[in-house]
C-alpha cells in the first residue's frame, strides 16, 4: 500500500522541476533545484491533470467548481450526514519543495482507496479536496480557494484577481483546464482534516511521527518606516545625529527579546522575527537616513498576539522619541489565531494511539487552508517532520515511513470521523 | 574684489548640471538635481578649461602633470625658497554639491589674484593645484592625484585605472586634452594650504566663519558577513534561531554606543557609522540568514582608532557565540589619522586673527588630499561652514559671507607663508 502512496509523490515531484526529475531520496535533491508550480501554469496543470486521473482511476467523481477547486467524492452510506473532507493544495512557491501541499492532497487520496480496498464502508461521504492558490504565488492573498469555499471572498472578486503577467484568475484556468462551472459551498461538510508537513524542527528533533494540531497561529504584520536624517559619516559628530539604523537596531532587538521572554515565563508559542529590513542608502560612509522594516508576529493566543504588538508599537514610539527619528507603521492583522475543534483534536490523538504512531500535540506557525475551513466546518490537522525544519526550499523533505505514519493516522481518523 | 570670486563658483555651478543652471543662491538649488563631473567626462573638460583660461587670465604659468593634475605658479622673487601651494580639486560625486573641491580651487587662485593686485610681492613662489580624481567616483580609489604627488603610487599604475566603462585614466585624459608631460613632484614645495567645506554641522551651527584643521581623522573599515541560518518565520520556535539580523542589530547598537561613550568620556571626535548593511532575503516570514554589514569608524587619535576597532571585533566575536552565527569579519585600514603641520596650524590660525574672522580649532572627519600632501610637506586646512552640514548632495550650500571670510582667511595665511 506505501508504494502506492510513494508512487504518487515521487511521480508528482517531476512537475515543476527543471529539467524534470523524480525523487525518491534525500541525497537526489539539488539544493538549487525545487519545483515550480503556480497556478495557472503548464506544470501547475500536469500535476492537476495527474491528481484528477488517480481520482477517477480511485473510483471517485470527480467535479471543479468555478475558482479550480477539485473534489474527488466516494459517496457513504448515510447520505443524510454530513461530508468527510480531506485534502490541501497543488500549487507551490517558487523553487518550493516537493511535500508542502501535494502530501496532504495525496494521503487523503490514499486514505479514501484503502478505505475502498478494505471495504471498509463509510457512513458519511469522503470528499479529497485540492485547494486552488494556497501559496499566493501567482494569485494574491494566499489561501484563495478555501477563502471561496469559506465566503470570505466572492467567486467574481476571486476570478479578476491578476498575476505578475496581468492575467486574470479567469484566463489562465480556462487556459488550463480547470474553470468548472459549480459554485462549491461547505453547507454539507460535517468535518475537515489537512495533513501537512510541519515545516518547523520540533517532530523531527524529537523523533516523533506526527503532531497533532491544537492551536493555528494568528499572525499580525507590523511595517515601519523609519526616517533619519541622511548624514557624512565622517563629519557628522555622534550626537547630532539621526540614524534610522541605529533606532532599527534598537527595534530588532526588543522584538526578539520580549518574544523570548513570552516563551519563557507563558511557556507559549510566541514568535516574533524582523524579516524584512532595508536601509537606505546602505553604504559606508553614509549615516543611514531611511529603513524600511517588517515584523511578523504570531501566537496561538489571542492576547498574547495582541499584547506583543502593542509592546511593539510602544517601543517603536519610545525608539523614535530617543533617537530622534519618525517612526511610521503600518499595522495587518493577516489573521487571527484558530482553534481546531477539540472533537476533531482529540479523534486524530486517539486514531494515532489505535494505529500505535508516536504523537504530540503541538501548535501551527504556518498558515494553512484549514485555518478557513476552521472558521466553517469541524477542522484539524496532522503535521508529519519535516528534516531539519526546512520547507519551501528544494531541499525540504519528509521521511517515507514518517509519510506511511501520516497516513495510518489520516486514514483511521477519516474512518472513525465517517462513523460518527 | 567678492565679486571676481563669486563669479567664478557661480559660472561653475553649471557645469555638469542638467539642464545647465547658474546656481546663485540657495533657494535657487533643486534638491535632485547636483552636479556631475567624474575625471575624463565632457563635463569634467569644460570646468578644467574655465579654470585654466581664468589661471592664464590672472598670469599664472599653467602645466598639467602625466595624470592631468593641474598647477599654476606665480614666481616669488626668492627661487631659493620653497614654492607655497594651495588648492583641492575639480571632480564630483554623481549628483553632489556645487562647492566640494571647487571652493579651494578658487579661494587659492582669488588669494593669488589679490595678492598680484595688491603687488603684494610674494618671496616664496605660489602654486595653484587641481587634483586630479580625488572622490574615486570614475577611477578608485579616491584621492588619486595627490597620491602620485606624494610617490604612494605610480603614474603608470594610475594611468591604467579603468572607470566603470572600462576606459584608462590615460586614455580619457587623451580625450579631454589633459594628459600632461611632465612628472611633478613635491620637492621644491615647502608648505600646503587647502581650504574646503566642512561637509558637517558645528561651524555653521555655531556661527563661526572659519575652521582650523588641527587632526584629519583616520579611517578604519570592519567588513562583516554574518551567517545564521535561513528559515521560516512562523514554524520554527525563538529558542532554535540563528537569525543573522539580530546578530547584526546587537553590532549595530555596541558601534554607536561605544563611540559615544567615548566622546564623552574622553571628549574625542570619535565616530562609528554602520552605514552598510543588507539582510537576506529580507522578507516578512524568513527569519533572516544572511547579514553584509560595513562599519566606518574614524578618529583624529591613533589609539582611540585602534581600542574601537579592537573593542567592535571583540563585540562581534562575543555576539557570534551568543547567537550561534558565524561572523567573518575583514579590517581595511583606509588611513591613519594625519596631523597637520603645528607651524602651519599656527599661521592659519593667527591670520584670522589679523583679518578679523572669528574662528575655531577642529578636526577633519572626511578624506582630503591635504591629508596626502601633509605627509611630505608642512600642510594645513582652512574649513568653511556647510549649511545644515550637507555635502555629496545638491544642496550643499556655504554662505557667500563665510566664502569671502575663507577667502580673506587663506589670502593672509599665502602671504604670511610667502614670507617665511
Amino acid at each position: 500500500m506505501t508504494n502506492r502512496l510513494k508512487a504518487d509523490l515521487v511521480e508528482t515531484s517531476q512537475f515543476g522541476r527543471t529539467p524534470p526529475k523524480k525523487i525518491e531520496s534525500y541525497d537526489q535533491l539539488d539544493p538549487e533545484k525545487g519545483v515550480t508550480r503556480p497556478d495557472g501554469t503548464e506544470e501547475n496543470k500536469k500535476i492537476r491533470d495527474y491528481t484528477v486521473a488517480r481520482m477517477k482511476e480511485a473510483g471517485l467523481q470527480v467535479k471543479i467548481d468555478k475558482v479550480g477547486n477539485i473534489f474527488g467524492r466516494k459517496e457513504g452510506s448515510r447520505t443524510d450526514k454530513g461530508t468527510v473532507m480531506s485534502g490541501s493544495h497543488l500549487d507551490s512557491v517558487m523553487n518550493g519543495g516537493m511535500f508542502d501541499g501535494v502530501l496532504g492532497v495525496y494521503t487523503a487520496l490514499e486514505a479514501v482507496r484503502r478505505i475502498s480496498d478494505e471495504d471498509f464502508g463509510n457512513e458519511r461521504s469522503l470528499e479529497v479536496v485540492v485547494f486552488t492558490g494556497e501559496e499566493g504565488s501567482a494569485f494574491t492573498p494566499a489561501l484563495l480557494g478555501s477563502s471561496v469555499l469559506t465566503g470570505k471572498v466572492s467567486v467574481d472578486e476571486v476570478l479578476n484577481r491578476k498575476n505578475a503577467a496581468g492575467q486574470t484568475l479567469e484566463e489562465v484556468l480556462e487556459k488550463i483546464g480547470y474553470k468548472g462551472s459549480f459554485e462549491s459551498s461547505l453547507d454539507n461538510v460535517e468535518y475537515f482534516v489537512e495533513t501537512h508537513i510541519e515545516q518547523g524542527p520540533i517532530l523531527n528533533k524529537e523523533g516523533i511521527s506526527v503532531g497533532v494540531v491544537e492551536g493555528i497561529a494568528g499572525i499580525t504584520w507590523i511595517l515601519a518606516t523609519i526616517l533619519g536624517e541622511e548624514n557624512h559619516a565622517g563629519t557628522t559628530p555622534m550626537k547630532v545625529r539621526k540614524d534610522a539604523l541605529v533606532a532599527a537596531a534598537d527595534i530588532v532587538a526588543f522584538a526578539h527579546q520580549r518574544a523570548n521572554e513570552m516563551v519563557d515565563k507563558l511557556g507559549s508559542a510566541t514568535v516574533a522575527t524582523v524579516g524584512k529590513l532595508n536601509v537606505f542608502p546602505s553604504w559606508f560612509t553614509v549615516v543611514p537616513g531611511k529603513v524600511e522594516m517588517g515584523i511578523d508576529i504570531r501566537d496561538v493566543v489571542p492576547k498574547n498576539l495582541e499584547s506583543l504588538e502593542n509592546e511593539i508599537l510602544k517601543a517603536m514610539e519610545d525608539t523614535g522619541q530617543r533617537y530622534g527619528v519618525d517612526i511610521r507603521t503600518e499595522v495587518q492583522h493577516i489573521h487571527v489565531p484558530v482553534t481546531p475543534s477539540a472533537e476533531v483534536v482529540n479523534i486524530i490523538d486517539s486514531s494515532a494511539s489505535q494505529v500505535g504512531v508516536t504523537k504530540k500535540r503541538m501548535v501551527s506557525g504556518a498558515g494553512h487552508d484549514a485555518e478557513n475551513i476552521a472558521e466553517k466546518v469541524k477542522a484539524g490537522m496532522i503535521f508529519v517532520p519535516s528534516v531539519n525544519g526546512k520547507s519551501h526550499v528544494p531541499l525540504e523533505w519528509t521521511n517515507w515511513e514518517d509519510i506511511e505514519n501520516g497516513a495510518k493516522v489520516l486514514t483511521q481518523t477519516l474512518k472513525n470521523l465517517s462513523r460518527l
